[in-house]
């Protein structure tokens, strides 16, 4: 059915059968968040024999003072991730999202390439749909968010390389360059390129590059082109910050977490640190390297391993949802939505009425994001976009879940074309 | 034999001896680090234990993401430590210097009680000696330091009361109020209470607490007065921010730390903190639970009973080092040292050749932290003051250095001697 060939009376007759569907569910005390994406508890179990391995055994210095940067082998492990070299990384606690926080409020206090931010006058580009709690971050700080278009390939590079030649108060970007989040673009080789190659006209600008899901394939492998390579190539190897944790890879709550940088940036935030702290949790550090690792050379593929187990967990539940999108929606054009290859999201776009639906959806038991999240200042020019999170429930819930989602989709959409009819 | 009594002659006779000595001393080849108030192995293997405790029985949800400000056992612990409510505390990560460092930042890019801290313009009271962490953490953000005599019982709180009511730049102090570092000294009553009264004339000057030694007595327990209670009576409970830490309780580089504060402090720093991350490492605060707790009620009486394990194992170092300070100077005043009744440090007063002695001991492969670093920006104005850190060596180790100690601190007095004789 194409609710948009429906006649106004059409429209009111399948509206009604909806509504009563819905009176029906809200009886059924249904209570179900997706609003966040949470590993599952199977997810959480692949990691938990970390927590039997001796580490005691290459003597107890790990449980003393120490080491600012991390464990040799740690700092490998997340290079792996992180695509830069072991020497440029910095291991952090358990929150990548604090590592980044630390910086830009580091770049505030003590500055970067001799200038500080200025806490007044300070701009992010930031793609979207993107992540809420980078713009977050940015709101609290103050900074003020451009909007940049995100495309499938990436964000909007034309519109990127025109601002940042042109205003010296942009000094940053988010980047979630694999599986960004939510709409699960994956960053093209051009994009990538053209990023490295950018020449702000503030020397102070920096790129956030928050390689979160960069081995998080719900299907087959996917590589993308590696920035630090390119900004090496385009001798401009203190534009990009990268961030990464493995709070998706072993535990969302107790992972450990990274960042890679070279040159002025390494040296400046290890400074930093060292007034900070005296170094990061060690154990937890050795913990990780000894389960995800079994030698300096395997890391790779053993990383690969351990991640397949988290992708058959994943990818039944993103095929279900998927499906089920299909099958409501591919003759009823009031949806589209993003079909990622990995990652945590589904992103739909909804027929200028996301507000409505969360709202539905909630009174129907089923948290959802809140709408507009995805946008700075939760300023959804559409009212269109909504994030699904899939990997916290079972199956069971998910199936529930999206037949109420389906649901509010439509009734929403009928209230909307309704009105317009009228 | 006293130095002071001798003349030119018997100096010249009793150099020459000590630093035959001195050259036998440095043929040995002996080294040892002592520059740091780290634990040693042994303090190490009673926390070993917490290793092994089964923490996925309660469910996994401390694997997953959230609960920001800690969960509700390990903020009760940590209340125990800092001697605030439960409700009052928020737990980081691994490291209290850390969490100093997050909150003065804070307050230079945020602020407290609505007044951004001035980043070109913000002073500190820094009770000297001092911890060289603190004031490394000043400096680093440009926070300039006054420094505040340290006496038996606290800092000079009538210098403090004049400073603070006069200066409203005057935004921070610091306070280790029991077992000082390096001194050990004890705040009295008196000092704490006066402390509480305290009316600065800047709305954003905060106290930092750092009560990082509050459970750690060598000898027999000793109470200080509780500073949230005194607040509390005096009506200013936004005057302090307090620190504490695991560290030197369970594992120096894998414990907890936390903030402990009230009203308006709290609200803004979990503020802050929402920003900053989704949680701290909930797996590592449910180990600490387990193993320092049995049930809510016992968490003093058990944290004790650890806490003794601790002191067995330093106080014999520390008897060491003093037996040997009474035996050597008792009757040659070239030396005075603190009598610690708990903490991590013996401080001794030199007879104004500290970096000579550092020096000296350097040469004869003992490292000692860094003369003048007890005082803000390296400046002992007597060039007196060193800082012994007796936990980390084995008690074998400890006599060697002490003898090694004891024989510099003697030849550089005898040459000091001499100068002032000739």
């Amino acid at each position: 059915m194409n609710y948009l060939k429906l006649s106004n009376c059409e429209l009111e007759n399948e509206l009604k059968i909806l509504l009563e569907k819905f009176e029906e569910i809200k009886k059924q005390n249904f209570r179900l968040d997706i609003s966040r994406g949470k590993p599952s508890q199977e997810q959480l179990k692949l990691s938990l024999k970390m927590l039997d391995l001796d580490i005691t055994k290459d003597g107890l210095d790990i449980f003393n003072y120490g080491i600012l940067c991390g464990i040799p082998d740690a700092r490998l492990l997340m290079s792996v991730i992180l695509g830069c070299g072991s020497e440029d990384v910095i291991i952090g606690g358990n929150s990548s999202l604090c590592l980044m926080s630390d910086v830009i409020s580091f770049f505030f206090t003590h500055g970067v390439n001799n200038e500080k931010w200025d806490i007044n006058d300070t701009k992010f580009l930031a793609p979207c749909p993107g992540y809420d709690r980078h713009f977050a971050l940015c709101e609290h700080f103050g900074i003020k968010m451009i909007p940049i278009k995100m495309n499938h390939d990436g964000p909007d590079i034309d519109e990127i390389e025109k601002l940042v030649s042109k205003d010296e108060s942009i000094k940053g970007m988010w980047c979630v360059p694999k599986f960004s989040n939510p709409g699960g673009e994956i960053y093209s080789d051009c994009i990538i390129e053209r990023i490295a190659k950018l020449r702000p006209s503030s020397k102070s600008f920096r790129i956030f590059w928050d390689n979160a899901y960069s081995v998080h394939e719900l299907y087959e492998k996917i590589e993308i082109k590696n920035i630090f390579k390119e900004i090496k190539k385009n001798n401009n190897e203190n534009l990009v910050i990268a961030f990464a944790s493995t709070s998706k890879i072993t535990f969302s709550g107790g992972g450990i977490s990274a960042i890679g940088c070279k040159g002025d940036n390494f040296k400046s935030l290890c400074k930093h640190y060292s007034f900070k702290t005296i170094g990061f949790d060690k154990i937890n550090q050795t913990r990780h390297v000894k389960f995800l690792t079994n030698s300096a050379k395997d890391i790779e593929e053993s990383l690969r391993k351990h991640m397949l187990k988290h992708s058959e967990i994943l990818r039944p539940k993103f095929n279900l949802i998927l499906e089920k999108f299909k099958l409501n929606f591919c003759k009823n054009p009031i949806l589209s939505w993003s079909k990622p290859k990995g990652g945590y999201f589904i992103s739909i776009k909804t027929f200028g009425s996301a507000k409505k639906i969360v709202q539905l959806c909630r009174e129907a038991g089923l948290v959802l994001t809140q709408a507009g999240s995805m946008f700075p200042y939760n300023l959804d020019p559409d009212d269109s976009m909504i994030r699904i999170a899939p990997s916290y429930p079972t199956l069971e819930e998910i199936s529930k879940a999206t037949k109420i989602l389906i649901l509010c989709i439509k009734i929403s959409a009928i209230e909307k074309l309704k009105n317009h009819a009228s």
